[in-house]
């Protein structure tokens, strides 16, 4: 038997909370998911002006780095033509999201969950995952 | 052209703390998705406890009454067996639910937003999302 | 956060071969999926006859189980014409079953996994999951 | 509560007379699709000739146009290789567009819908777009 922690809704409202202010202060609205450490969705909010497109691959992009551990824009960078994981941008029916701005949430060592952030550019979205995590590290 | 209405993030802030509530008072906790009047995604929670097959059931359900303009429980009845939409629970890849819990928000008689509740009874959802578009509709 | 524990590869293994054993003894080869509690395949087996159309139903059976901390037959109840989950079969792009054979594994008062089979009759899936689970506390 | 506005059917049916006139005066029979601003079909036509493969794209071009409140060639430069949006064109199951021939629709600085043209070359495609687009703009 395995013994783990995850992210409660309290802890997703505090990554939102911190990746809202983030995107305020940027001026770009935006779509934010929160999942938990196995990939299922925790928490979501579109911020008025969020893009439609964005609902899925904000839920997508923090399912990939709960689910893989890691950095979507990390993908981002192996996946390109001629790297080892190119093309894997559209398995699992094209939720493995390689595009900036979904991060694990890590605490102690361990992922409790996902952050994924879209409606801005790759870089802006990644700075509100940033945020999110940054606030809820700092309740910790 | 259209003008039209929708919830924002607050109204949907709004209408997942009045289903929370109730949620808590009959001691299930619940998956609650809101969208807005077009069936997009605008906010979701998943309370600790929530259930994981939930997630896409409850933001379903808000889809459909969004989208429909009418009660998911409405369609429970009306495809029965035997019945005008018999069947149509498989429509869209399965999105279009016909179990209860999923309400059309509407407002001076305009649909604005759709919300949807799983992880109870469909007679429990339903009553949470009651509870939901109540707490709304008092704050109007 | 939240403390959980789930299954690991050791248990799922144990959970495969009590299964596996009740199939041979009622001589119907089966697929045998194993999730852990959030519905996350962690094992899988196709035994020499198992049917190729049951290797999704198996690991569709698991992850209902688990993720609505259910069993597969009692959606199959509450899911016939004129109850209250009427038509959920079709949920979750078809993933939610209600046929018999999918249990969640419960250790202590919490789920920990799901375990689904396919390829026999509902009720002798059942028997081979209930197996399954009986092998899987024989070693707790 | 928001209030926005969208196109309805009548500017719908203006937006593809519009296109299809430049459709036939370069020879080329095109699919023709009109989303609401949220990305939901409002109108299509598949022009005797059109392809059949031209549906799904024309359908998901004006979806992406609409709902990332951008055009879909914009995504075929910012997601080449290095670039950083490199591998959005699988996301949302493939229907995030990144090949040229969807246009948002604009009046006023809102975007009121999404416009989607496929059969010819991406810009044949996007020529017929803005030719839809300008039909419109020249009734308001």
């Amino acid at each position: 038997m395995i013994t783990l922690r995850r992210i409660d809704i309290a802890d997703a409202g505090v990554l939102i909370a911190g990746a809202r202010a983030k995107a305020q202060e940027i001026g770009v609205p935006m779509c934010i998911a929160v999942t938990d450490e196995s990939g299922n969705l925790v928490a979501f909010e579109r911020m008025d002006g969020g893009k439609i497109t964005s609902i899925t691959i904000a839920i997508d992009k923090a399912f990939t780095a709960a689910g893989a551990k890691k950095a979507t824009h990390e993908y981002g960078t192996a996946s390109q033509p001629g790297n080892p994981t190119y093309g894997i941008n559209s398995a699992i029916a094209g939720r493995l999201m390689v595009v900036g701005g979904g991060l694990p949430v890590t605490v102690e060592g361990a992922v409790v969950g996902g952050i994924g952030i879209s409606s801005g550019t790759p870089d802006q979205d990644r700075a509100c995952a940033e945020a999110g995590i940054a606030a809820l590290l700092a309740t910790l």
